[in-house]
């Protein structure tokens, strides 16, 4: 499909050279045991972030943000006020924002919340392949952030979702696949499966889509660029850990040194269909 | 005592090799300040974590998870009714749980929870000398995370807990000392004061005994056989790291790479009484 | 100015000896995204975390603790009553602390509490240039933890704070200002800027500032005595650091690692005015 074509590795090269210049600030509405990384990932790859996450402010920040992460890991009644207020201010602001369904589907209150947040249009929804199916609709969701779903399986999950709530739909497995609300699929085979090693790996991801969210209004091409810069800079870190433990810092040393040129050079796309 | 003698470094390699086969599902209600590091201990060990922690979700995941752990370092209002929820769902589902009674004793608030928690038959409790002594009554508590009283004083504490509750209770110290609730003494002689430098050295360890508890109702095993896996970890670690800094990442590189091998020549089991 | 010119890098440098010798117990209520960070600060330098932060307990702990720090970082419902409480508290029972207003200014619940907080009359505040503007009334405050303003421009701003509250006032920055309540002023021209591209570069001072109030009545003393040991650190850390993911740990190591004598050898005080 057409759609697809356009996303390259120039194109996503480009939007990370974008990046470097724009520091966009991402609001953070994210699970407590992520925070962190998730914050040192922003910062690490030249983002700001700005985790804001309370009634009362998560409303007023979205309108100013570059871009909006929410991520249901751990929502508390509070979390889940700030994120329905984030999410609907950035709808009528016009601020990108990301949808993470952790866990949805067996868990019954993330579930309630996601089905609610997700009438507030999400420019990207990331998850992996039980979460995208639960949130459709179909399946049983999967057991915290593991999937026992094959990511080829969400398609059609992701497209229906994607059609539904004009969202592009990013389905993370060993290839990644990204879902234009049109039906389109672009394939990201890079990465490492040390990312499911630590927590947080696919978390931060939909923190980095954001702030790729905000320089373009392409969100297929954000959210591949997003995965792009993500997954190889875990190849790197994963060439020179130790294990599970160094990867950490070596990914976030990676992520502050990939380049555009890292990025026409490494990334495999290996076609839609 | 012949429990104790039952509890041998191959037992406790086994379990090791068991815990890697059957990844258990470790469900967490714990404090903000480790929740990422007690997730990347699991994950690093070879077991998953699921950080679920609010009310209506706690109570709903216990059943299913392999392994709770209740963990009162920083109780939320919303934490602590998740805690009684996960704590009792446990019981009635037989899902082994872990409490560890982070400062309680002079903290008020904590310590009226963990009492309420103590009567849903936790099937490990673990903490420091002094919060053992506080939990089973006497004593004035720790500060914080640190004990002020020896290991071997909390003995007797550790007994009037174990057999009130049917909990092994396991009293970490220079030398770490678990205790079945009809009184063996196990002791652990490995591990590094390097885990006493560095925020969750404690509490993730609770993690870890859920994470094997799920794999034998032996639990005096269990809990040795986590304590083990972890101290010799942790000896490994602080020989290659420059600090309590480095010492985090290569700890968790180090449990990625303990094997039911390491366990069965490294390990220190200088006899109970 | 009389005051500024007693603060000296011999001073400093004992400072940290007598820091190493009480183990100073800090109990931090502080964000969600820095409490592993803040709490694995303290424990490398050698002061011991209290991460007590729910109403009930944070009023009970303050008058035990040896110094308290406030950070307004992620600021629930649930812990802006404690940050009310511990203030009042440590202004009662004479425990130091430190009050950190993250990104007060444009968000309106966290100014709001700020407003209160500061009326307990803090110790040390401690901010960047925008949050000092912002607190003292004037200016739009920054997004998030950047700062939009130079420290230069933040010095009206921190003598009107610190004149009113009784507080000394540190304003980090390339070079970090640190100005007493009658307006002498001492710079600090260490650091790196690594600690920009770590979340919680700034948070973690706080509590290492509140470390060092409990050790003497000099707070300008104790919050440039803070800033040295900090920033050598960093620098030390950057030196060998591949990025900003491997520069944390190296941080910590640092801090462990940091002598007196290196606090006399290395500190930059150019001098106040």
């Amino acid at each position: 499909m057409s759609a697809a074509r356009t996303v390259t590795a120039e194109g996503c090269a480009e939007l990370l050279g974008d990046l470097r210049r724009a520091a966009p600030l991402v609001q953070c509405v994210t699970n407590a045991v992520v925070t962190n990384f998730t914050a040192n990932v922003l910062l690490a790859l030249g983002a700001a972030p700005a985790m804001v996450d309370i009634p009362g402010e998560a409303a007023q920040f979205a309108p100013v943000a570059s871009g909006v992460l929410v991520n249901l890991g751990t929502p508390t009644e509070s979390q889940r006020a700030a994120m329905l207020e984030a999410a609907e201010a950035s709808l009528i602001a016009g601020t990108p924002w990301v949808l993470d369904p952790v866990a949805v589907g067996f868990l019954s209150v993330r579930t309630a919340t996601a089905q609610r947040l997700v009438t507030f249009r999400p420019t990207i929804i990331r998850g992996n392949a039980s979460e995208i199916i639960a949130l459709a609709g179909s399946g049983a969701g999967g057991r915290g952030v593991d999937s026992l779903d094959e990511p080829a399986a969400a398609l059609d999950a992701a497209r229906l979702l994607g059609s539904r709530h004009g969202s592009v739909v990013a389905v993370s497995g060993a290839v990644d696949a990204v879902v234009a609300p049109e039906g389109a699929v672009v394939r990201v085979a890079n990465g490492s499966a040390m990312l499911t090693r630590v927590t947080g790996g696919g978390c931060a991801l939909g923190a980095v889509m954001a702030a790729f969210a905000s320089l373009t209004p392409d969100a297929l091409l954000a959210a591949t660029a997003a995965t792009a810069a993500y997954t190889l800079a875990a190849e790197r870190a994963a060439s020179t850990a130790a294990g599970p433990g160094t990867f950490a810092p070596h990914f976030l040393d990676a992520l502050a040194a990939i380049t555009p040129a890292d990025v026409v050079q490494g990334l495999n796309l290996p076609g839609g269909d």
